[in-house]
């Protein structure tokens, strides 16, 4: 690959009607690193070509269907070649699409949860291994420069053992039954043939059990859910919360809610240790609150010297000058980016800061517990054991 | 009783070391309703002696114990005889010293968790009745007026049906094993003899779950709860947190602590309703968000014209000059005060606004199911029945 | 004086209808550590007389005038003579009712601004020397523990020289002519014969100014004033913005109004120094923000164990459970009863930390010099030189 | 033009070591309306190179001084030919860089302040109406959403007449003296001949301006400065303090600083009418608080249904998804492209939403008259007499 040259991505879903879509386009071209050059936005025709229309692209580069545009993209010439694909569309297409874009030989980016099932998402990991792929999942909230900032505060031994995460994430916007009302975004999520067997834990819980994760590097060893369709007639659970025992001790509560009224993607995470704790909140994401023990609280801010290198990284814009979503969306493109330039030269990945497979695996290891525990008469039920490293 | 003049009160713990008696004197004398004229303050008579002196009180009134305070004060004459007294003792005392006063002809306050059994409490509920005396607890943080008008929009309707709640309070100052270091407080709180069978859910969850059942109304149907002592050598839990089902389908998530480091007294809860939802912060307590459907959120803040008639009665200051913790542990005391003149005068309580024994015996209930839980392998130990009205 | 007992004090001002008497009253009551025993609280004799009897007075020590209640309190015996007296009128009556419970013999705390005219305060003033009384005036605002902890930073050097003082206080409440409405307390502070020639600027902006000086000890150079009354047919100012050249060569801003819609009593405060800088807001009062030079911003708060001895001092409770304005305005209260104690004891006031009749010549000077420049054309009208140590 | 295609354009101005060239690619990348295909980024040849590279541009067009980059560009045929130029150059360049770009047919985006001198700024006037090309100066502030719902509330009377605008922009970052080490964006900025006659007023507080003026119209009738250099040796002001007088009665503070420790990049604004108030904090900028008289405050956040025309076209995601500093400058940028795209087929540039050669002019007009106030010792210095439509 030539290295002096913007990468080149085509897009699945995304269309008219769609949300993520949009906003993985923001990302990519933030930094202006990649361009978009391909897409079959939508099973609809019409709706697919309307939407390359307004992107500027060629005509002949936006497709009626994913499988036809990983034919015609595979058989490309190099110089015009995808580098990778970004995949946007309802949870149930993830595992098809991103198979058939590895096994065409293209890098994926792939929005989250990752599958419809734990087993799907280990076939895909197997995928992965074997076309030696870069695969990046769009746990985007990871992106945020004070999120690794509490990573390094964390990862660094600074605030002790960690004894207690609390993360949280209500939202609203599914307190009426929306999915009855031409909401293809509510539609989708809501209906379980799509979506999978979560409506709530799999649509944003997951981003609150990852960046947990993310942050602390804790492994749950059972949790226990309480599952609730607070809406008449909905099948899948808009709301959940889960109590969680961690491997080593730590003890975890995570609450999140599609019927919260007035909430708004209220992610929140809270972490004590044994000397000191941090909480950032998604909607403030330029602070990060450390509390070392004894101490009055400091609020960490993006852009200061006194942060260290992974934010630091993550970061644009001088201090003061707030970053938000799209720029923390665009901190996981822009690692993709590296990655990719980097197998390109090297023929390895490396070590970059992105969700990877393994992170989708983990998800759905935990959709799948959680499912289970809130079915069950059990209090505990125990995370399943997993072939990754944990 | 002569109606126009201050109550007169005596106290029972409260001496030096101790933290919530001087809290009880500042709310009582606030609004110049009462005055502390006697008290047996400690086991330790010159502490108790100590402690008198420093509040000015006539030494004749002050006891080495307080058998003998109940005796004494007894046998006064009415135009000297104390109206009621306070109860500032560590759980275990609660109950016996109670019963004592109540059987005395006293009015009592007490502080929480009631007794150190639900037994206990119920036998306590029966002496009430009995007497027929004025009981009220201290579940002050019910005394704020903006909690008040929280409970106002929620029995009102204003919110619709309550969905979940969430309630929540971490503090961090048992972090350390400061009951082996000489910390009174501390000592007795995690001293089972002293305590009864729970640390962070008697001393400050209840607390919780009263605000809970105050501005809802709601009742527990079954819950399920995880406690852990993080503390080596902590004999009881240092960190609580509960799953809920309420009867009618609500749900709840309620988690405490005690060694969440850097929190102070976070007592927090949010109220999402179908209609509206509203959130409340302990440590800024003179505002309180409400967030009606499709609306920006409101801060509605105390002392405005606004405001529902329980937030304004239970307000002394305007506008911007805020009010806080001994303020509203004293509109627990200035009801108590009604509560007293108008059986005074009428032979009967009427409608007062504090925490009477059935919140007490309820509180206990909550503790006990809570601690079953706690052993229990099954996912939900359900709510006692109980002989109060629910 | 007889030390282990309560102080006796009276109240003129603080009938009914009157906003800053309760407060007083609930200030002195607060720490068990003197008793209100007389009052002329009206000059409307009936409304003192059911003042008296709510707050369960003898008849007999409530007064139709505040002439009557100095001679007849003067000639008490000791035993039940008053200690001092609590001044709550409106501003004219300050000077006149000071002098003469003064020359009387009794210690004075008087609310502000202390009198109607910088030659009245000097006046005042000459008194108190003569007299050698206990004066107290209660710009409360310097009584909270955390702008006592600010003014340790800024004194002990840890924030550099100061650089620049932001002080802004904006309320809204008389967006109305609600002084035409039979609000007594918007009528009397709009009327130029009851309030001096000030109304906003005398009102609230003398606290601002006091708050800066009590937390920097900066004196004023000169100033610019810009004065005006939004209200049609007002006399007075009801919005005054101010800019500031302190001795030294800091500077200041200094807003203050009370027809900002929406605001209640949003005192705040910024001190930036050459290595540090502080943030203090009254609506928020148990906390501090303290940025020192490259780190991240620190939330201090009031109860916790890093503080100094003066904010520890000036506090109640533990951590979290938060003080207010009452608490506050207490402190200012203590501490008189702490000087009147020890010139009983001693015959020398000692160091107190409570507003004096200095700062009250100070606050009257400053009020002085900004009613001129309002007038002015010219820039910068210079401070007036005192005879009080600046 | 041919309509389904990105905007072309190149840059003068932003190589390595300066900042808001960066920000300025940041924003026109966004959403994807148009791409960077020249520049000439430094006056040092190399750097003007290496950023080039960087940016993946052919290498053909970057050149070395702006003079050739406009002689080239305009020869250019049309199907490459730069729809417009971006100026991001230390003030001093503003006029000529802007001007020639004008005269050889591009449209201009320029960063503010506008010129050196208020001549300039009419005189680049003149160019734009005789030109008749697109020129927006990025005052980015008002990009924001939340400040377009602003001036929504405001233009539409329902916070009624405006009585004060309080407007203020405090940083921390030239508390040392950073531009004798190395520091290029403070030294500039604090050279007379490259920044003008005001560093701080210029660099900030006329964002302050045009952000009060934007949202409230309000045209400035005289003021009074306070300019201070605090740092030993900066021959321009690091901290302004203004009082303002507007047309029609209304009052203003105006105060901003370089030299405010701890500060990031403050800029706040408070606008108080006869029926309501609003308040607007770029760190927060996805907020705007604003309060209806006697009613609680309500807090308004991007992205709800509730807002009016204006913040929604200025959004890009959904609520709770936070937008921050470049969508807001990005929004500049697509006004402006609409605005091109728009003259290209009707040959006028109707309305759009950004700020003009005339909002240039007035700034200009506002620094001239600060300057010349705080070297005045009359109180008050009129607002120029201003061509424009005021």
């Amino acid at each position: 690959m030539k290295s002096n040259r913007k990468l080149r991505y085509g897009m699945i879903g995304g269309g008219e009607g769609a949300f993520i879509g949009a906003v993985h386009r923001l990302a990519a071209s933030l930094d202006g690193q990649m361009e978009l050059v391909a897409g079959a936005f939508s099973s609809d025709a019409k709706n697919s070509r309307r939407t390359g229309e307004k992107l500027f692209l060629d005509p002949r580069r936006v497709y009626d269907s994913f499988e036809t545009m990983a034919r015609v993209e595979a058989a490309m010439p190099e110089q015009d070649r995808l580098d990778f694909v970004s995949i946007v569309t309802p949870n149930f297409l993830h595992a098809p699409v991103a198979g058939l874009f590895l096994k065409s030989g293209f890098h994926v980016v792939c929005d989250k949860p990752m599958t419809l099932s734990l087993r799907e998402a280990l076939e895909l990991r197997r995928i992965v291994q074997k076309t030696r792929r870069v695969f990046a999942l769009t746990h985007n909230y990871t992106g945020y420069p004070m999120v690794k900032e509490a990573r390094d505060w964390v990862r660094s031994g600074k605030i002790g053992r960690v004894l207690k995460i609390v993360a949280e994430y209500p939202q609203g916007w599914l307190l009426d039954r929306i999915e009855k009302q031409g909401h293809k975004q509510a539609a989708w999520r809501s209906d379980p043939k799509k979506a999978g067997n979560s409506c709530c834990l799999g649509d944003i819980g997951t981003h609150a059990e990852n960046l947990g994760r993310y942050i602390t590097g804790l492994k749950i060893e059972k949790l226990c859910a309480d599952f609730t369709s607070f809406v008449p007639g909905r099948k899948l659970e808009d709301d959940a919360n889960l109590l969680i025992q961690y491997q080593g001790g730590a003890r975890g509560v995570l609450h999140c809610s599609q019927v919260s009224c007035g909430e708004e993607n209220n992610l929140n995470i809270r972490v004590y240790g044994t000397l000191g704790a941090l909480a950032w909140h998604q909607e403030h994401p330029n602070e990060l609150k450390l509390t070392l023990k004894g101490q009055p609280a400091r609020i960490l801010r993006r852009g200061n010297a006194y942060l260290g290198s992974a934010a630091k990284a993550g970061s644009r814009l001088p201090f003061g000058h707030p970053e938000a979503f799209i720029e923390a969306f665009a901190n996981i493109y822009t690692e993709v980016a590296a990655a990719i330039r980097a197998q390109s030269r090297r023929g390895g990945a490396g070590e970059f800061d992105f969700p990877t497979v393994d992170d989708g695996v983990y998800g759905m290891a935990f959709l799948d517990a959680a499912v289970r525990s809130a079915q069950s008469r059990s209090k505990w039920t125990p995370f399943p054991k997993l072939p990754i490293k944990q």
